[in-house]
């Protein structure tokens, strides 16, 4: 219990247990109640998306099944029923014993706050599924899905001032107050949170899978941190995330491969937001992104394609093979000639380091040039070789593991060349 | 300007003006700029709608063009929007002078809270339009989505004592405590507001030209009553109604009569939950629900075939001939003797006070009978005959105005007799 005796928690132990550990079960219940509530509304709901016209066909099997699509809302909806029942147990004995007027409003705030960018997250989302909004549309919307985290944010700590590297420190001092720009970096660290995980995206089971990971990578983090002076805050999202975590679960029991459910954009968007809402108002917003890092490595190696600098097909999923079973590296075939300064840069540069496959003289004239799409399963593909779907994932997520551990060793390790720790 | 001198505002008339007219100012003009982009988005996201299968027939017309449904979406994206972005101004001063410490924090929760709940109704009535949701879920989900108002009012006010009518004082004493009651009443508020809007439906304009008379009634009221002790609570209502005007209006304007647009479920659920909030936040529920009087009554009257105590068909709208252009009563036909004791008691009410239309020995064997819906549309279409869809929309919203005026005479006038105001 040497947790709760360190920090703020030293009048009794009795009373810890009431403000910490009774919330925390109370927690995990909820979460129980949730993950089995979303375990059995799925199935119960499959035809009703499927008659809504949300489905899609999974072009990763042979018979190109019709599954529906979308259901990522079915635990956005869960999540927050999970969340608003269990809000007033925190709260429960400081409203009991003070009333409204010494009412911790600035906690409470960040509760209501941080359920109002997920829920914003999760109605964008599903309007997303639906609609098919347009790609201004998936930067705008998380933008705007954040400024309630940001308000809050801006009057609970207000706080833009950052610690300097160490080897930086020469130059800059040792902090500096980054002032706007810090509200700005917050505001793109939930687009990216948003769609960081939808671009790894397209195989059975990945969208979950990743996010399980990062959630369970998080929560660790915050057990670590529990013992630290932000303990609060660390609290904090690790009661946001265990209600995730439960109903990512039934999610991923019925998307792992053969999915027989797509969880859409709806889902990508609600588990970023939520990973964002937990980064920013925990404030370990870097070191959220350190859990992040195939997906940046993702997002670095997609560049040339989202920007359109190197052509870009509408669909960069790996590309089963009928007869095999198995699935190939997926290709984008055009004119090296159409290729502006960049495009040529670029190419050259992946493939000086041979991160692409690159195969020139291609159609009939010659003219033609045939690169794999650059995406992380496409470059994890590269290099196992044809792989069967479910191996595939399993590739991904042990990646995501990976990455999970190397974040570890550079928060817990190597930032103490960086910084006093 | 004697409504800013009076209370609260005493001390300088220009800190008055940039605590309430100047925040008043700018959610006029954000409001404006949310009509316009209203107004801009409804005919360039038509096709969207449509694409993704969105859409009903307009039954009302001869030949039943195709319309896109459930636009209220986009209205209710574009008012978060809207509040998002207005929300730092009213605190602006607040945080410039104190900084996070002496925060309203107690102010700001009713802002999140407030669009909280408006945001989880208008996903929700989203879902509800593209799934189709069980009648279940329609009573579950906004007492779900009202949580987070409830909760903000437990914290800021708690109070759940009310004054007791005059006449009934003799019995109850001057005012009585209702506790969890009064909880009750205020979670079945929002249900009731959210649901009341939506079975008042089916001709073109209706569900938003009775929104707008009912926001612009509140507007009124809230408008008195700034000269009031609680003028902050109606100040904030007016903040939240002046863009929900705006959004409406450009709604409105593509829903009136020919319609090019369908508002879908999301609208009411949308329009329902935002007086419901600023009913509960702003303390005025009894007489927010003064404005609701043509809902309460049609509610009434629909209660047997609501409770299928008489035999309830799918549409109740009334009835188009093709050849005169007008809307008849739509009928119900059902066999008298298949009624339970409480379906015959409530048919020989509603006969003895000429509330309905009754044919009997209908059909081969004169084993049926005949009686209209039993909705407030078809009441009116029962004392006007046979109208044009345009003048009927007409009727319900003239009656509504009516409504508001007799909430105004009750609310200023009649409660004289049964409070001391």
């Amino acid at each position: 219990m040497s947790v709760f005796v360190d920090n703020g928690c030293n009048e009794q132990h009795s009373n810890c247990f009431k403000m910490v550990v009774y919330p925390l079960v109370l927690n995990v219940l909820f979460s129980v109640a949730g993950f089995l509530l979303t375990l059995k509304i799925i199935p119960a709901m499959r035809e009703m998306f499927i008659t809504a016209g949300l489905k899609g066909r999974d072009l990763g099997k042979k018979d190109k099944p019709e599954i529906p699509e979308a259901m990522g809302v079915l635990c956005g909806a869960v999540y927050l029923i999970c969340v608003f029942v269990f809000i007033p147990f925190p709260f429960w004995k400081a409203w009991w014993e003070n009333g409204a007027n010494d009412f911790p409003h600035h906690e409470f705030v960040q509760w209501i706050a941080a359920l109002l960018s997920i829920c914003c997250m999760i109605f964008l989302g599903f309007a997303d599924d639906v609609l098919n909004l347009k790609w201004r549309h998936k930067l705008l919307l998380p933008t705007m899905a954040s400024l309630p985290i940001l308000m809050v944010y801006i009057v609970n700590y207000g706080s833009t001032t950052v610690v300097v590297p160490k080897p930086l420190r020469f130059i800059l001092g040792i902090t500096v107050n980054l002032g706007a720009l810090y509200y700005v970096y917050m505001g793109m660290l939930a687009v990216f949170c948003t769609n960081a995980i939808n671009i790894v995206a397209g195989i059975n089971g990945v969208e979950v899978g990743q996010s399980w990971v990062i959630t369970l990578s998080v929560m660790v983090f915050n057990c670590i941190e529990l013992q630290g002076d932000c303990w609060r805050a660390h609290l904090f999202s690790l009661y946001l995330l265990v209600p995730f975590l439960a109903v990512s679960s039934a999610l991923f029991y019925f998307n792992w491969y053969p999915s027989s459910v797509f969880v859409g954009d709806t889902y990508c968007y609600f588990a970023g937001m939520t990973f964002a809402v937990v980064g920013i108002l925990g404030r370990f917003s870097k070191t959220l992104l350190l859990f992040f890092i195939p997906q940046v490595l993702n997002f670095l190696y997609s560049l040339p394609q989202l920007f359109h600098i190197i052509p870009c097909p509408r669909h960069r999923l790996p590309k089963l093979n009928p007869e095999t079973g198995l699935h190939y590296t997926s290709k984008s075939i055009f004119k090296e000639s159409d290729l502006n300064f960049l495009g040529r840069l670029s190419l050259g540069v992946l493939e000086t380091f041979h991160l692409i496959d690159v195969k020139r003289d291609v159609g009939e004239d010659k003219e033609f040039i045939e690169i794999n799409n650059l995406t992380l399963i496409n470059f994890v593909l590269r290099l196992a070789g044809p792989t069967n779907e479910k191996i595939l994932t399993i590739y991904i997520l042990v990646i995501q593991v990976v990455g999970s551990l190397i974040a570890f060793l550079i928060r817990y390790q190597m930032a103490k060349f960086f910084y006093d720790v």
